[in-house]
């Protein structure tokens, strides 16, 4: 009989995916702590409150304290909607603080997980490069005072393009089963006093992309030559490659399914 | 005797003006207030911490709450300068959060004011367009999820341009002699969501471009005509402009003398 309940509990249960952009100043990360407010519980309230029932999600991607999202994708069950899908970011947007904002809403197959559909992820990490910092950039770029060399910057970010192992690019203390990834474009653009690098991948290490934006802002330094980068892959030793770049830089911009 | 020792004092006194950037968000305005923390409070005690004596600042706009600077002009005295000009901006924001950026120093003339030295400012506001708002330029734009005719904006931003009386354009309670202003340029341009429209002239009547800004939007939405804005010039009647744009998508971008 409970076995029967829980078979009609469950064909009629919607699985709903967002898609949320945040602003990850003022938030311990994605990811819910006991002791900090993080992206995961804000928006678990604002629905919980909304739809006056628990509500867990599920998140391709555990940013980090400081880091940003454009296209963080989000997902969690419901027995029943009964508002239509497509008016959901505005109405959930209204229990949320200014800082989270719910982009889109669509229904997916029972059991989507958003982190092990996710085919390609998309970061950019932005430096602001000039002899001062500016206040209006000082949460969404790491500051760089120094001349950079953007070409080689460029060729930099291009040796990261392909199928390798990434040990070299890994914080510490992973509990990854294999730190094999797949980048298939990694680039540098420049607008003014700000440098972005845009990498997309099949799936990142802890720490990778800031891991690379240091490597490549080595690069762009003298400190450390593009031609230097398939020995430091090669070597797998973290020492080897550039330093962890800070949080506030980083924005996870899209994830394709 | 007094007159004298007075006299000595001037003639070595140094005038420092100061090039000054600051994300208005967590700030009362610009000028100093009883019961709120102003930009000018906050520089003032960096100066005064640095020179270990009293700083009083005149800056060229008294910008409102909510409103940015990235090049706000203000000048200080000091009887004696023991760092370099060019270091000075380094130095000073040692002692600044870092929502406050000094720019440049240089050294002008006694008795320089930078508020009836200033021939022009350029102010700037932007608009984010979009269906939903983006947490990333919530403190930087004013939000409008509208569909926006922005060659109609452009058309009106150009009518701004000459010499006009202001006074439909000003807030209520101004204290100014002549509401006449000149505008050298005043151009809207897009890139992506962000709708910016530029503004230079030789002065600013109180909240004048936050109301040229809420008119240009007006033309963008329909509400009004560029060819209207002739006649509500004419009129000198503040109901007939658009509304009062919101602070935070205002920047005072430069000041020349």
């Amino acid at each position: 009989m409970a076995a029967i309940e829980a078979g009609i509990a469950k064909a009629t249960t919607i699985t709903v995916l967002l898609t949320v952009a945040y602003d990850g100043t003022n938030y311990a990360g994605w990811q819910r702590q006991n002791n900090a407010v993080a992206v995961q519980q804000r928006l678990e309230e604002a629905l919980e409150e909304l739809f006056a029932q628990p509500i867990k999600l599920t998140a391709t991607s555990r940013t980090d304290a400081g880091v940003h999202a454009l296209g963080q994708r989000v997902v969690f069950e419901l027995p029943a909607l009964n508002i239509p899908i497509n008016k959901l970011p505005q109405v959930v947007n209204a229990y949320l603080p200014p800082d989270i904002v719910v982009q889109a809403a669509e229904t997916v197959p029972l059991g989507f997980n958003p982190r092990f559909a996710a085919k390609a992820k998309t970061y950019r990490y932005q430096f602001y490069n000039a002899a001062l910092p500016n206040p209006l950039q000082a949460h969404y770029c790491a500051f760089v005072p120094r001349i950079l060399d953007v070409n080689e910057m460029t060729r930099a970010a291009q040796v990261f393009v392909g199928t390798h192992d990434f040990t070299a690019f890994c914080a510490s203390g992973s509990s990854a089963k294999t730190f094999v990834r797949q980048i298939f474009s990694c680039d540098i653009t420049q607008n003014g006093e700000l440098i972005t690098l845009t990498i997309k991948g099949n799936g990142f290490l802890y720490n990778m992309v800031r891991i690379i934006a240091g490597t490549v802002l080595y690069c762009g330094l003298g400190k450390l030559k593009a031609a230097d980068i398939p020995g430091i892959i090669t070597e797998r030793k973290r020492e080897k490659a550039g330093k962890t770049m800070p949080a506030c830089g980083l924005c996870l911009m899209e994830v394709e399914f």
